[in-house]
């Protein structure tokens, strides 16, 4: 995984321009417009967080009522905890975008992301979106992927290109998030749009599809956000036949395209988790359902003693196998459980492997990506979640940052 | 709560003795041996984690076949995750200590905290425990609190003297613990004995009732421990009439003395907490029922992002209100939801109160012990946890600790 931003596609029916409107940050962009061509099919989904923000709340009403032909996002205030005043804020805010791009206000998705309870500086908008307006542009990802950043060191943007019968289609997506993450739905800020000719229904299920394989298994601290939103458009500007169904070649092409770039969108927030230095997969199987693998895998992904045991590359199984027994498994029996770090069997039946070397999980542990599998051996069913560790830069970085 | 342990009141019937065995520690005393007068009647609880080091299993076998009159301690090494090898070993230091003392080897429970996946040295028991059963005193409780420290900074030690009618009784007791700490029954190790004469039903309803107020509701890293375990003693050693009843004059004076030395045990555990600065008390009131104060509690003890904004003296509303929504409560409304920082109205109706002032915030959050209070008003049930920040502290000991 590159620190370097990937070049970027284009997909034709989607502008972006972005301003420094100065929401929060000085000398760098905090806003973005997204522009979509008229006719495009846009879903989404929310945080399931009972604490939803004011922007969150405004996009779902305005998705579930209209034709969304624009996104409207700023970082550094996530309008959170804001109250009535909050949500005349994100509304204002619509309204600025469609005045600015001649269409209704309804049509226009409002998203926030940055420090939870104060007002929005609606003032701020107002210069804000006509400069982000005339700067739209087909070429605007990457400009619009550093516009969305907070605690984020990296901007996140990738894109697939693939074939769907004799036309091309190409996916692109963007990403912003490194705190505050455990997604119930999707992860703190996701965009992605393709092309392609999509009915809403089947779009509606290649987001569910893609969710469940990407922003719904990561995890960094086990905080689900108040602002949480993955949008997902198709412009229909491609000229492939109309995708409604995903059992179809060009359904399920389209389908693993989108699912690609969430799944290195999700990964890419997990590798600049707030203070991560290790990429932690953590794989759960032999369960009874899926349900209970990913309990077990949440327990160790959001076990601290786990994670600082990570951090310090030190391969305390014991803290695995104890995160392992506490999840709350009916009639769990610890004595059938393995656990590998990589491919190296440190756990057999509950307790250490004898032929376990020390060494062999040191230099498991001295690597920056590692896969945690734990086996169950009560069932078929399995789990995987991507987490990171829990470093000392974490306690500093939300020590310092009123998020 | 003073950091000096307090002088502690002999409990007639019970002896204790220590020694440096050499467990996993140098110059310092490791092993605690306790004996039991004749009569005693012993409960106790152990950890519900799936994963039950190897003295758990045989202490509550022992505990289930017959009349400990023993408590065995080792502190360094946890028996945990050792297996088939690991049980054998909890064994023969049960045989140990029956040979010294005169009993059956059923007689004793024995006990062990450190780290975990390592064999016990069963060899430096063989010293360890003549040596401690040479020193069994009735005033060996400081002693013996010193010796089953790991990462603990400080011993907890704590008594209380009652009358009962016209005899007089003692409650001491002892833990350890300071990581690895979300009790699910019971914090790594406690202690406590009372020479009253008390039946057991009556002393087992003493302990679940003190445990529901002590140690079920403190929590430092969410990490249940694989070796929790708390022992109640009655001796019988005092004149009072037997208590059998909790709805008795007696009955209530004893059961209230002991839930106070468990409440002032756990509560020292979570101030000795691993990095700990700060003593948090999360109060959540106006639920629906217990049940789900207590998850709105732990989501809050729990959250990295809460913890750290302690750790920072940061008056972060916003983190706890997430970490309120996010408990997953049904159809909870947020836009009822106050929160105070001990008497300050930071939160009202789900948003920041308009008379809130970051100054007054600010003067809490700089104080050592501080009550969170969230006031769902959906119901006229509450729930009380205890817990403690997060700070870089706790990151170096669990990064540094092999536990």
């Amino acid at each position: 995984m590159p620190d370097l931003l990937q070049p970027s596609l284009a997909v034709a029916g989607v502008r972006l321009g972005t301003a420094a409107a100065g929401i929060r940050y000085r000398e760098r962009d905090d806003v973005v417009l997204i522009e979509l061509a008229e006719g495009s099919a846009v879903v989404a989904a929310f945080t399931r967080n009972a604490f939803r923000a004011a922007p969150v709340v405004v996009a779902a009403e305005h998705l579930a009522s209209g034709n969304p032909r624009v996104l409207l996002i700023n970082a550094g205030n996530a309008n959170a905890g804001t109250g009535a005043a909050g949500l005349e804020a994100a509304r204002h805010c619509c309204r600025l975008a469609a005045n600015s791009l001649g269409c209704d206000a309804e049509a226009v998705l409002p998203f926030s992301t940055g420090v939870i309870g104060e007002q929005l500086p609606v003032a701020r908008f107002g210069d804000g979106v006509p400069t982000a307006r005339d700067a739209l542009a087909a070429d605007g990802w990457d400009r619009a992927a550093r516009a969305i950043m907070t605690t984020d060191t990296r901007p996140k943007l990738f894109s697939r290109s693939v074939a769907l019968g004799d036309h091309s289609a190409t996916v692109t997506g963007m990403a912003k998030g490194a705190g505050m993450i455990c997604p119930d739905m999707a992860t703190l800020l996701a965009f992605v749009a393709t092309d392609a000719q999509v009915e809403r229904p089947a779009l509606q299920a290649i987001l569910d599809r893609s969710l469940a394989r990407s922003f719904n298994r990561v995890t960094i601290d086990g905080d689900t956000s108040t602002n949480d939103a993955c949008v997902l458009v198709a412009t229909g500007a491609a000229s492939n036949a109309t995708i409604a169904d995903l059992d179809t070649q060009a359904g399920a092409i389209l389908a693993e395209a989108v699912a690609q770039v969430c799944e290195d969108l999700a990964e890419a927030v997990v590798r600049d988790g707030e203070g991560a230095t290790k990429f932690i997969r953590v794989r759960v199987g032999e369960g009874r359902n899926t349900e209970e693998c990913r309990r077990v895998a949440y327990s160790i992904a959001h076990s601290p003693l786990v994670k600082t045991a990570f951090y310090a590359s030190d391969a305390n199984w014991g803290r695995i196998l104890a995160a392992t027994g506490r999840a709350g498994l009916p009639d769990l029996d610890i004595e059938r459980v393995d656990i590998l770090l990589d491919d190296v069997l440190v756990v057999r039946h509950g307790g250490r492997n004898p032929d376990y070397q020390e060494e062999l999980g040191a230099q498991v542990m001295a690597r920056s990506e590692i896969v945690v599998t734990v086996v169950l051996r009560r069932g078929s069913a399995e789990a995987e979640i991507w987490t990171c560790d829990l470093s000392h830069d974490y306690v500093s970085i939300n020590a310092d940052y009123r998020s």
